[in-house]
């Protein structure tokens, strides 16, 4: 009975609005606790602004920041935080899971494309199986990220902080969401191979997405891959050393490795290339680069990570469904095939259309800050982009726009952040709130002339 | 047997290795004739690039310029320029018409894509009619636009360069080309409000397109039209109205419009509305313009104008497609339907393909300026992209980078030019040469997860 009313109260709110409201939740809540006295260091200017902003940044893990996370915030608002980025990393996914068996329903087209936008769920009736996997894997990855953090913080900072800075920069790693309590982010360790590496691990586990996970941990029972965590496996090997290639050539002038030996330089690149893409971490003023620097990390987080990870972005699979689109058309072949699999028309349609109304909301926002916001004469219209497309992607890196934007500014980018995490589709469906319509009758074909 | 032999040897090239090859033809030829040293005023600079660069621009009606077309050029020189221009706007596509029409064969899928993407050709047995018609029509309309033009220009130069300026302009802007060898290009016609308008009439005449021309002029007998001139003819309006309203409030404080009456302000705007995004035409130094107007210009540069017209960018139907199935994907329903009409769904498979092939074209080129054209510190990203836009919409404004570039820079801001004129996919065609693959078998469909 208590069962059956539940019921009968979901059955009202569809999906994405359950999605979108439960991280608005998250975000309300995690907000009001950062107002606390408890949670930030005292005799600080600290509006309610500053925290639904820091709430917003650490639930969708963009890791954008109108205050510095290090000093503006007390351990107990670190830890607030911390708890905000786990949520937002795995806690909002496997809540819309849960929440979708609860009501177990027939799901129509719309829910179909909005479920795949947070989760994987090919079959749909080993749900509380794969939450219990993803909660478990994502532990035990991040235990071991602590463990393997420890010694260099607990040098460098003393037990206390430094066990809390291992365990906090491992979550953060692992949620891709690019904040840090370091003093000066990970400045401090450019020259310090082992901490860079282990951030850029638990960047990549993060970025990847449980299921590629789940498939290549089952692989020694299965045998097989699926199409998914193939092109996913591929487009994120190929996006890393890519990156770093093409880092290594727009940074060749060393202007921003003054200090670092050739080989750290290159280390470096690798760790600009895993981190810029996704996560956020970086070791560089991101300004002080070069301008086909810049243009290259904004595609770079544009593209973004694997569906159903803690990265954001378009994803690394719709990108390798639109250069495999792109291919089979040059080639005159009507399949779009890979590795012996022929992609569906509905999915290569959803890769299209994503890039697309994406760009179009990008640059509405853009616009929109553009109209608002005072701009330093010294500042290209990247100034304003770059931090659109960083808080669309959750990937966080600023230009230097974000702690000077206006209470409006604030909101544009947190809107920016808000539906780069929970999908731009869920949230246009929340609001729209419409169903599948079974058409009365159909049209007849005709064509435009394209291009 | 002379038939029989051209047949022969027109058959061992493609149609898209044609059409570029008649192109690059025309632009060579172009460019020796602008090295004649009555060509140029004498005791100038001039090399072969900035000839070959000029010609580029002419015949593809782009308006980029590395010298000042009305002082660098003879009478001779710009009779040249205005030559190319008017075998760029009408000459190319009628060519290409008339080529096919000589083969005869049946089209593959690919020639398909690539002649719709120069004319329309839905019923290809009246394409000598098209053809004299599109000659007719356009000839017309110059010539009305030169009648109407001569009072102002002969008033202003006399009756021989007055003449000769009313002649080139007329084409000019009917050509979307943007060139103009008035001394100040339409700068001193900024209080004019009938040479701007006459321009502007012109301008939309030519972005249009013959087919949407055909149609509207063919309504009193045929008291329909296509899909296609329903939705370029509602996507010029809405975009030209659009423009205007987003021009007033991103100009809203005036600073362009020093010295300018409240009318002639709104008029002026309206004339960027319509002149920005195809032509090229402008009264101001964009680069003096706020930066929400340079991203808007950016972006209705993109858009362009109708295919099969003398205007470049995606096209109107392009971003109508795309509205389109955005819209119904949020409705949740499978038809995209217009005007009672459903849309394929290679229409809108190539729509979309065309909108994120174009953007990493436009990311590569524009990384490549970054990385090698020397980059002035008081300009942003913005400096380089603009170029790379406007030459790829061969819509021709300038934030000023155009006259400094490097040789190499000349190269890729001509590649783009071409490719934007000649048409992505038939540039692609023409170097890869491939036919429709009949597949032997095919695959199992299998999905992979998007965004
Ligand atoms: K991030
Ligand atoms: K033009």
């Amino acid at each position: 009975h208590d069962y059956s009313q539940r019921r009968f109260f979901w059955s009202r709110i569809s999906m994405p609005q359950r999605l979108s409201l439960g991280f608005l939740t998250v975000i309300t809540v995690g907000a009001l606790l950062l107002m606390l006295p408890i949670s930030y260091v005292g005799g600080r200017d600290h509006t309610f602004m500053d925290a639904l902003f820091t709430a917003t940044s650490a639930a969708s893990v963009t890791g954008l920041t109108v205050v510095d996370t290090a000093t503006h915030w007390t351990t107990f608002g670190q830890t607030i935080i911390m708890i905000l980025i786990e949520i937002g990393a795995l806690g909002f996914m496997s809540f819309s899971v849960l929440l979708f068996t609860a009501t177990r329903r027939q799901m129509d087209l719309r829910s179909k494309m909005m479920v795949q936008e947070v989760y994987n769920l090919q079959s749909l009736y080993d749900t509380r199986a794969v939450f219990g996997y993803v909660i478990k894997l994502s532990i035990a990855i991040q235990f071991i990220g602590t463990i393997l953090l420890a010694p260099f913080f607990i040098h460098d900072f003393g037990w206390g902080r430094g066990a809390f800075y291992a365990i906090f920069h491992a979550i953060s790693a692992f949620g891709n969401s690019g904040f840090s309590i370091l003093p000066k982010n990970t400045a401090e360790y450019v020259n310090q191979p082992f901490v860079l590496a282990i951030i850029a691990a638990l960047v990549i586990a993060g970025s990847l997405g449980f299921l590629v996970w789940r498939d290549v941990l089952l692989y020694q029972k299965t045998h097989r891959l699926t199409l998914h965590s193939k092109l996913a496996l591929v487009m994120t090997g190929a996006l890393i050393i890519g990156g770093w290639l093409l880092f290594e050539l727009t940074e060749r002038n060393l202007a921003f490795a003054s200090g670092l030996s050739p080989v750290m330089r290159v280390f470096d690149t690798l760790f600009m290339s895993i981190s810029y893409r996704t996560a956020g971490f970086t070791q560089f003023d991101v300004g002080g680069l070069g301008s086909a620097t810049i243009l290259l990390t904004m595609m770079l987080m544009y593209i973004g990570g694997t569906p159903g990870s803690t990265a954001g972005g378009i994803k690394t699979t719709t990108l390798g469904v639109l250069i495999l689109q792109t291919h089979a058309a040059l080639r005159g072949k009507k399949d779009v095939t890979f590795a012996h699999r022929r992609l569906t028309q509905e999915n290569i349609m959803r890769a299209l259309l994503l890039v697309c109304v994406s760009l179009v909301f990008l640059g509405i926002l853009s616009f929109m800050l553009m109209l608002t916001q005072s701009h330093a004469a010294n500042h290209g219209l990247e100034y304003v982009i770059f931090e659109v497309v960083s808080a669309f992607a959750t990937a966080g890196l600023t230009l230097g726009l974000t702690p000077h934007l206006t209470t409006f500014g604030q909101l544009v980018i947190m809107l920016a952040m808000f539906i780069g995490r929970v999908g731009i589709y869920t949230v246009m469906f929340s609001i729209l709130n419409v169903h599948d319509e079974a058409a009365p009758y159909r049209y007849p074909e005709e064509s435009v002339i394209i291009g």
